[in-house]
């Protein structure tokens, strides 16, 4: 999976490369981890903000964070990252042999998207699939419609649809990759 | 819903008074209204922590922050602040007239649990159910047994099980009332 800094929108529409936020990083890497994601990819141009990804991700799979905390080391261990989606496509194909899939999520209605049921079962083929996800207000339209796949949003009983992108990542998960019935 | 800061256990199994996370508070709470909880009870017996907690929940409900980000509010207009999950019953019984059926999670295994499919069976009734989360390592083993059910651990296909708060609360409230099939 990946989790995309740039290019997301603000309150406003208008289109921004948002700060990485540490918790993303712990949260996500320790679910990508309890559901057999095989990596975490954090997307920002910002160098800046690079290098923070590296020093936190290398605090916990290197440094202190490593002894004190095992269990964060083999999540964090997850982590990759990268300017651009497409360099993430590249390193899934050098890998793989084959390029990814794009699969979007966006809380926003509106696009032709496909259920989890439908996801599940394309999981089971040989392609590799790269779940993109956004931060800030969410993925810009253009990013959106450009994707292979949009996955429909989530939706609970209420009429209020404002996840954090770590709960959110955390249900996705869940739906398409729990291995028994609960 | 409520979230505990005490009894809860450290890294070494001591029993603790975790501090409050800030996140937690906003991410539980959007993902409670998202799936139409009544109420976010957070649990701590101490007095700065639960003076923090309400000073978050009053700068996003009636501060700056209420007019920044109306959808914020209203997920955190759920939050309450008790000392004791004793404190938070008599809420509930003064509420609805009848004792809440107190439902804990742990990661652990070993407790005689239900699955999700019999809370959710058990939801249909006029019963007040109090689903119950623990900080830091977890509930105290004490507090786990005490309680009238315990709900099976969250479980992905890789053997790790490291979920945050936020992640499993997420996954939980998704498993017991996503109103349709994915």
């Amino acid at each position: 999976m990946a989790l995309v800094h740039y290019p997301v929108v603000n309150k406003n529409g208008d289109i921004i490369a948002s700060a990485v936020t540490n918790l993303d990083l712990h949260d996500i890497a320790r679910a990508a981890k309890t559901y057999g994601i095989k990596s975490f990819f954090v997307v920002t141009p910002l160098v800046d903000q690079k290098a923070l990804v590296e020093k936190i991700v290398s605090h916990w799979t290197e440094g202190l964070g490593a002894r004190y905390n095992p269990a964060r080391r083999q999540a964090l261990e997850l982590i990759r990252v990268e300017e651009t989606l497409e360099k993430v496509a590249d390193d899934i194909r050098n890998r793989c042999g084959i390029s990814p899939k794009t699969v979007v999520t966006s809380a926003k209605s509106g696009f032709k998207t496909i259920n989890y049921g439908k996801f599940r079962e394309m999981l089971k083929s040989s392609i590799p699939y790269l779940l993109v996800l956004g931060t800030a207000w969410g993925l810009s339209e253009g990013f959106i419609t450009s994707a292979d796949y949009v996955l429909s949003p989530i939706k609970g009983p209420a009429d209020y649809n404002h996840l954090s992108v770590r709960s959110a990542t955390a249900i996705i998960f869940d739906r398409l990759l729990a291995n028994e019935t609960y």
